[in-house]
């Protein structure tokens, strides 16, 4: 069809991770959070009222502006809403890279950012990861992006790269340096503190994860009021809808509930990763809701496939570096178990 | 600040209509259903569980698809959602346009497609409309556009092209044509089969209006499955949430209730329309939900400023052609009488 621009008509889309409909699926293959969302968030979602359907709802969300700007300690106009991270991403993309201008970011990381830049037509750098996920510093910067991207934790590795490690990266870098925070709220530190000290750094986040929010779409960026005053332009104008406002809200100020669910994976995470290590996988040390546990005997892809005929689903990335893996989501210990007692016979 | 592409850093974005968070203002200016939704939209919304919120949304909103393809009489995979019809158009733009490519539409016109082709840096060609805001057809064809944006009903004349001249523009035209209906829902005729009937119609739709659904985002498109296909590579993944997904099918499933409101607000047009005319205005027949009324003495702009000090908002744009006409949205009998009371004390 000659209806599209060249490079779109031969772009592959994401690929998402498997959502099966079925709800007797031990489901560990994209990161949800295993515990519901905070019993404020089904509150605010179950007092909308009609008249607040029927309004445009505040273009710049600014409730949910207020109460991040509180619990994060920075100014509102630092703090922008998206329609999920992705949107974000999208704005990022749009409003500092562009046609033939060029991203650059570790790999393998979050297959999106590669999306991205393909449907803007922008160029690539990928800089492949140290052995043991080290960040390739040199090479990164020496690749002079208009936009480095480091999801940190990363996916799917789920390895940390310190703080200090990442200013350093972004004073050198001419660019602006996005940290992907998603999977943070999992994390012992973050680079929150970077996007109020240096003016090239936009941290992003996401209330999928961290606040059992998947369903929702919520996501926020954080960095210098210029720079948010600059992806503002490229946002559309009414991007997050009065309920999701509302829910985010109402998440975001029940941090103690939140906090709570963060304590419960982190420690889960820990069991996981012995017990695998103890099966015979090589598990990185993980600061995510996730870990990247390697084998050579099953291969991971037979594993993934005799897993998903016990109906527990993982993710299996065919792809170099990766295709000895599988990245499986920490969930609840039932969850966990039942993934143990599974690779038990399997391995 | 280097940060920003060049004509990132130049662009003025758009621009929305005022919302005021006082809910004793008269809003007769962003063209919000004077109605609420349907009660089975709140239903929706609220038993939506904390499942629903935690997991990943369905990537295509599968259930609203459907519930589209049952009332419309067309495929499901005719149908795309949108978060919102801006994120729509903003598909379209990337899909189809980019950089230096041409976006052609007749003006004046939804303002959001100007900027949307600023950011990406597309050629614009503005056609004017005619005096009577009459098709010009065979410069629209000249300008031979990648794509061609047809808001209609037009925003914000109010005024309708007939379907059939839609048709014989859309086999004139090489590229895409979109048929913008965001207001269509008030109109006697529409698009819709063109969008089976042809292999570059796209007509996009929300549920903003018609549904009473401002608040909540929700636009969907519909084309043949190839043109849905090539769109669905540049969306966001989970572009609609579950929250939205529920209440826009349940809002798709109760024809019945948008389809009294949509009644009673074309009666309301047809009074405020004469009334209007009876005060000295001229009133463009409109087939939307709001009107364009010119005046000469007092001035429109003044006349805008003395209703607002008054607390009643409509709509006012400062630029040729316009500058000498307010846009009023329909609102409730007594919204209606509320502005009528005050234009009699100012004309």
């Amino acid at each position: 069809m000659a209806y599209f621009r060249a490079h779109i008509e031969m772009l592959d889309g994401y690929v998402p991770g498997e959502q099966p409909s079925e709800r007797d699926v031990v489901k560990l293959n994209t990161n949800e959070n295993p515990y519901p969302p905070s019993p404020r968030v089904l509150e605010a979602v179950h007092s909308i009222t009609g008249e607040q359907l029927r309004r445009y709802p505040h273009p710049m969300g600014q409730a949910f502006r207020q109460a991040a700007a509180d619990v994060l300690g920075v100014r509102p106009e630092m703090v922008i809403c998206g329609n999920g991270m992705d949107d974000l991403l999208n704005m990022v993309v749009r409003a500092f890279s562009g046609p033939e201008a060029r991203l650059v970011y570790p790999s393998p990381t979050y297959t999106l950012y590669a999306v991205l830049a393909a449907i803007e037509a922008s160029l690539v750098t990928e800089v492949a990861f140290g052995p043991e996920y080290e960040l390739p510093f040199d090479d990164l910067v020496a690749a002079d992006g208009r936009v480095t991207f480091l999801c940190n934790p990363n996916s799917p590795s789920g390895t940390f790269v310190p703080v200090e490690r990442v200013a350093e990266l972004a004073r050198k870098v001419r660019g602006v340096l996005v940290v992907d925070e998603a999977y943070v709220d999992f994390a012992d530190e973050n680079c929150m503190r970077l996007a109020s000290e240096l003016p090239n750094v936009l941290v992003l986040r996401t209330l999928s994860k961290g606040y059992s929010l998947a369903g929702m779409r919520f996501g926020y960026g954080v960095g210098s009021p210029e720079l948010i005053e600059g992806l503002v332009k490229v946002k559309d104008s009414y991007n997050v809808d009065a309920i999701s406002i509302a829910a985010a809200t109402a998440a975001m100020r029940d941090q103690e509930y939140a906090r709570g669910n963060w304590e419960r994976v982190r420690s889960e995470r820990e069991r996981l990763t012995g017990e695998l290590t103890g099966l015979g996988f090589s598990v990185l040390p993980s600061q995510s809701n996730f870990l990247l546990a390697s084998i050579a005997d099953p291969t991971a892809e037979s594993l993934y496939e005799s897993l998903k005929a016990r109906k527990i689903l993982v993710r299996y990335f065919k792809q170099p570096r990766l295709d000895g893996s599988l990245r499986i989501t920490v969930g609840t210990p039932k969850e966990n178990d039942a993934l143990l007692a599974a690779l038990r016979e399997l391995v």
